[in-house]
């Protein structure tokens, strides 16, 4: 099965988690709905409201509109970090579109990503569930101090790898984690079922943020939608630059590299070279399997069923994407 | 009784409150922990979470802690809000010191100011009465819109009073009227004594924007902490302008001045100058002490009490701040 069909299977409930998303956009003035209606439709492959939907399918939530908030509350607040991302890392591409940044001014940024923000927190209250609404607050202190801790963190080249995991933890897996475990909350599923599918959402979050970050270098721009090693360019120390930089003379070459005097793209087009040829985008691939293999054997709880099937699915895509 | 023995009414449950922020600032990284805590510490009167603690007195809430989060949600929520608004409008002052903005890139001020966005979120679901988080959540919905809307209104000169209502409900009022409204709701008081409270935030938090929109022309910069008539130099619409707008030959005035050719600071003193001489101020004056009127009259429902008769002495307050 692809990731067509793993999605397929909840195409319907998707749908419905669109609709949801556009209806609470409403109709402030006009030019500023249709800019935030292309930023929800132009949404990406809907990876986080696919594997809620999945997700719940094993212990099926008593209210259908209760899911439907909460898959619509996690893509909100996707949106809203991506719309946030693009003043706090100057983004001017994503998704091979101009950002937010590149046309709006950053005061319009904010502003747009606080909407996101507040219809994401108004969604999670609807779904009525104390304790779903609880983690959902909780994740988004989760992904804010992500935030903070990225940007303390740049240019720090001697950073254990437990910094890496922190940040990714917060900037993805949280969201991933929050998304599986919540619909087994309101199905009031059994602790252990909850607690495989808050697994699942975390191996599978670690597993895609890796991927990402390797593409980052692997990938064109044209594919990425952004240039390549702008994490890098930015000093964020992903995983395959942190294997790169565990020897000793590929740590100084890249170091030299990056605190030179010479800068621009002709720099980072550099160092993205040295760790594309390095063993690191190896290193780094292996660990997002690991990761992978992790979120797979998580569902062994459940018994055989076309939505476990599909989440096996998604696993094995995530870190598939091409390289 | 003075704006001060009112708060003195509340005085340990609002230290409760403050140390509830600090707690949840955590320490994530000392210089920003600091900067963090100075936030907070720095924070202006606590008007908000003292009509939150005073309003909570008539229906006791069952938990006190739930109204500690509740107030500080509040809190927390302004705070962030106060944040963001560094990026928005691009001010480099407030109260008197140097903005985020001004020493903070626009990156740092966006993460600090979610962080207070997700702290508040946190401490409203810590709650965990569903009926309050919804509140609070689409009061986040009203403050975002308003943000919004008085971006699209800038320098339309021609727009109807309902429109500067409509932003200062969202700039300032919702926050009152969830302040005084969700501890009716945490203690669960009759409808009635509920739609009491929440009319009296409403009106209370009328009154306090428009006053805070007659100073920005009647206050010197140091009383302010900001340069006078910041809001009319970013195009803003408030009460005083709108006033002054209605007389044919002034708006003619004021108009080629706001769109003539010459710029800059001698611009913005000669309009504050024409606006403060005006009649302008006297009737947005009229207008908040009606306003606050209204408030003390929404409290006739309640025998008396020390704690109604703060609320009083805080709408008396609000209108008679140095003008």
């Amino acid at each position: 099965m692809s990731f067509a069909s793993a999605q397929a299977l909840v195409a319907d409930d998707l749908a419905a988690v669109e609709q949801l998303i556009l209806q609470r956009i409403g109709s402030l003035y006009a030019p500023l709905t249709e800019a935030l209606e292309n930023l929800v439709r132009s949404g990406g492959k809907r990876v986080r409201p696919t594997v809620a939907l999945l997700a719940a399918r094993f212990y099926p939530p008593p209210s259908r509109q209760a899911l439907l908030c909460l898959a619509a509350a996690i893509e909100a607040l996707h949106t809203a970090t991506l719309i946030h991302d693009d003043v706090i890392d100057g983004a001017l591409l994503r998704r091979g579109q101009s950002t937010l940044n590149a046309v709006w001014t950053p005061a319009s940024t904010v502003m747009a990503g606080n909407y996101f923000f507040a219809r994401a927190a108004a969604l999670a209250a609807e779904t009525g569930h104390p304790r779903v609404i609880r983690l959902f607050a909780e994740t988004l202190n989760t992904i804010v101090d992500g935030e903070l801790r990225q940007a303390f963190a740049v240019r720090d080249w001697g950073q254990p790898k437990a910094r890496y995991y922190e940040r990714i933890y917060g900037k993805t897996a949280a969201l991933f984690e929050v998304a599986t475990r919540s619909p087994a909350v309101l199905g009031d599923a059994p602790p252990e079922a909850e607690e495989a599918l808050r697994r699942y959402g975390y191996h599978l979050g670690m597993a895609f943020q890796i991927v990402d970050d390797i593409l980052d270098f692997t990938a064109d721009e044209k594919t990425l939608g952004k240039p390549a090693g702008s994490d890098l360019a930015a000093g964020i120390i992903t995983l395959p630059v942190y294997y790169y930089l565990q020897d000793p003379a590929q740590r100084d070459r890249l170091v030299a590299l990056a605190e030179g005097t010479r800068s621009g793209a002709a720099v980072i087009a550099e160092m993205v070279r040295l760790i594309r040829e390095s063993e690191a985008i190896a290193q780094a691939r292996a660990e997002a399997e690991s990761f992978a293999r992790q979120a797979i054997a998580d569902l062994a709880l459940f018994p055989p069923s076309p939505h476990r099937q599909a989440l096996v699915d998604m696993a094995e895509y995530v870190v598939a994407r091409p390289l």
